[in-house]
């Protein structure tokens, strides 16, 4: 007998009939003799339709009042499928945040969690019931409703699983697991048998929106064993999980991209100590993130320093720049409000020269020019004009062979 | 500086504007130099929306989880609206169930509140917040979350002023107050400016929708002045009070009546003991409440028994006393499906003769004859042909005087 977690997203969720179907699944593995904790989040929309309650009524709601506000939605669908379990003839029983209780810290809107408390949900498993727990949410030592983002319900369920030292943590999405790349480029896209947390780290934070990042650096802390899979069918989907010898084989795991980025350059600026944080700073103060980050070499004590933002705020980082440009007395400001950045993903990666050299050349062939390129242990990305985006992903793809052979 | 609970039902918090109405009258009894505690009920559509999707999913919904999910109608609006009094400036903080906490009995659904916790509320009013509270909820023993029943958020309202010994509960509602009787029916029917616990009690058991009958038995238990009057304008409203002198003056107070009655005879019943309770115990397991019960002088050993049943219980109830009637030997069974009751109430009447005679004689001036006759201290109660309902109360509302002069 194993202890699975569940999570199910807003999609699996989305209707009554879809959480009929979600009881039925999870009814399943209980009846296989399995000890099943659930986590579910807010009926597809709902959240949305929260969210758009709060800025009617007011441009900056409250932090606090608006995870109040958007925490019902799970609680709606934790009840709602614990009453259907209880009418299919399982003892079910739901939980709140704060009725475990998931401890977190009092950071509204983006919380972190600190603590799982055990007893509850093992005194109900022990008593044979199917534990339903909404996602999403937790509450901090003041007794304050925090939420933990979108996509919260994914850490919750891995920080669940942690906690109760899980065998597995099964995250039901839309689609089948985790693919080489986005299958809407590619056709011949492969589902991946299994990823490690690292990949998976550099692949969701690329784009891949399969899992919250935050929860596969939860897993990986805990070693808790991730299964993304589909909702609606039951092929195996795609493991998650300490780097085990044969993934060293694979090279490259799969080829991300994104769109959603913009480039800025500060021409000329004084090689001297402290005026990158002259420059970062204040875009730090205004919240933007800034991701790749070049400096050329010095020649004649001048720099050029570019890097990438994300494209909704461009137009605000420009403004920060600019400004401060002028105070270290940089000789120019230049941007690009449309790059993306393609890259490749692979634990392989790191034993085995040549695969960078190997991506240049497969953009080179295609005419791509590069603009900026970053490296990691196990990644290698490149900033290229946002139009190539599509053709880089389908050529890398090809080039590191990733495809299903059959569909060919 | 006065410390003044404030309750808005669902229709006054029906839409975003109507909450920013609210909003404006809670702030302004804050900068009149008051403390203000809101309670709110779930936005008017919700608590039925959240009912269907629970009846939608199975036909017998856990009570448990049925609380669950309708009580996160309150917690949309507690969000709501402290959202837009920190918009418009004010401190403001919500409170759900558990977070204050309002502890209840485990009965849910319809829970009975068992006690309040004051520390935390005073915290914030001292602090210079105004506090809004969910109605309806509160929360067990066990940390389960409870639902009052409908209409519970008064009796929240109520609950929370008598705890924090408050110096009024208003209760704001889509009506300028408690009325001297229907006035869909009776044109000139008057506010009543003063009314005693016992005659709102009367009056609410008896169909006047305008306040939770639970909460003014809480009132009533723990003195609490309660003032119910309109949120759509600034009349003074009805206030619900501990008897006055000067209340005993007024002999009548209001004209109730309900259709929601049916009436069942039992004739020729041996005169013996433990016949009336083997009749009425089998009403009782099946959840049907009796209301007026008469039984004749007994006459050659046999009695007659008539009571009256709500009318949606009906056929279930004719049939459980058909069965029992034979069971002790009764001469058989007569019912009427259709009749009504019309009362009138006031505090006046206690000290005062000939009230009952008045009431016979007005309905006999119509041609209105009487089935059954009740009466209490404060009350007189006649159960008629239910299509003489609204002529009764009219003619009873003239007889006794209690409509507006100027309006005739």
């Amino acid at each position: 007998m194993a202890l699975v977690v569940q999570k199910y997203g807003g999609t699996s969720v989305g209707t009554i009939d879809k959480i009929r179907n979600v009881a039925k699944r999870v009814a399943r593995t209980h009846d296989d003799g399995n000890d099943v904790v659930v986590i579910v989040s807010a009926m597809s929309g709902e959240t949305n339709k929260l969210v758009a309650m709060a800025n009617e009524m007011c441009e900056f709601p409250s932090e606090r009042e608006y995870d109040v506000l958007v925490s019902t939605g799970e609680q709606v669908t934790i009840a709602l499928l614990s009453m259907c379990l209880q009418a299919m003839g399982y003892k079910a029983k739901s939980y709140l945040g704060h009725q475990i209780p998931i401890l977190t810290d009092s950071a509204s809107s983006k919380a972190r969690i600190k603590e799982i408390g055990q007893d509850n949900i093992r005194q109900d498993l022990n008593g044979g019931s199917i534990v339903v727990v909404a996602g999403f949410q937790g509450i901090d030592a003041e007794g304050n409703i925090t939420t933990m983002g979108r996509g919260g319900s994914d850490t919750s369920a891995v920080a669940v699983a942690a906690a109760l030292k899980a065998d597995v943590c099964e995250i039901y999405t839309d689609v089948d697991g985790v693919y080489t790349t986005d299958p809407r480029i590619v056709e011949n896209a492969k589902k991946i048998e299994k990823i490690t947390y690292d990949e998976m780290l550099e692949m969701a934070s690329l784009g891949a929106k399969v899992l919250q990042i935050r929860s596969v650096e939860f897993a990986k802390k805990y070693g808790v064993l991730v299964h993304v899979r589909s909702s609606f069918n039951d092929n195996p989907g795609t493991l998650v999980l300490k780097e085990d010898t044969d993934m060293e084989t694979v090279l490259v795991s799969g080829v991300t991209y994104s769109k959603d980025e913009a480039k800025i350059s500060v021409l000329q600026i004084p090689d001297k100590p402290g005026v990158a944080a002259s420059i970062f700073t204040p875009l730090s103060d205004a919240n933007i993130t800034v991701d790749v980050i070049i400096q050329n070499v010095s020649t004649k004590g001048l720099n050029d320093l570019t890097f990438t933002v994300p494209r909704a705020d461009f137009k605000k980082a420009l403004k920060i720049v600019e400004e401060h440009a002028e105070k270290v007395n940089a000789g120019g400001v230049t941007s690009d409000g449309k790059v993306a950045k393609v890259s490749i993903v692979g634990v392989g990666m790191r034993s085995h020269s040549g695969i960078a050299s190997k991506m240049f050349n497969a953009l080179a062939s295609e005419g791509i020019n590069i603009q900026m390129i970053t490296t990691s242990e196990i990644k290698v990305s490149c900033v290229i004009d946002d139009k190539y985006a599509e053709l880089a992903v389908r050529v890398l793809h090809d080039a590191f062979e990733l495809g299903t052979q059959e569909e060919d």
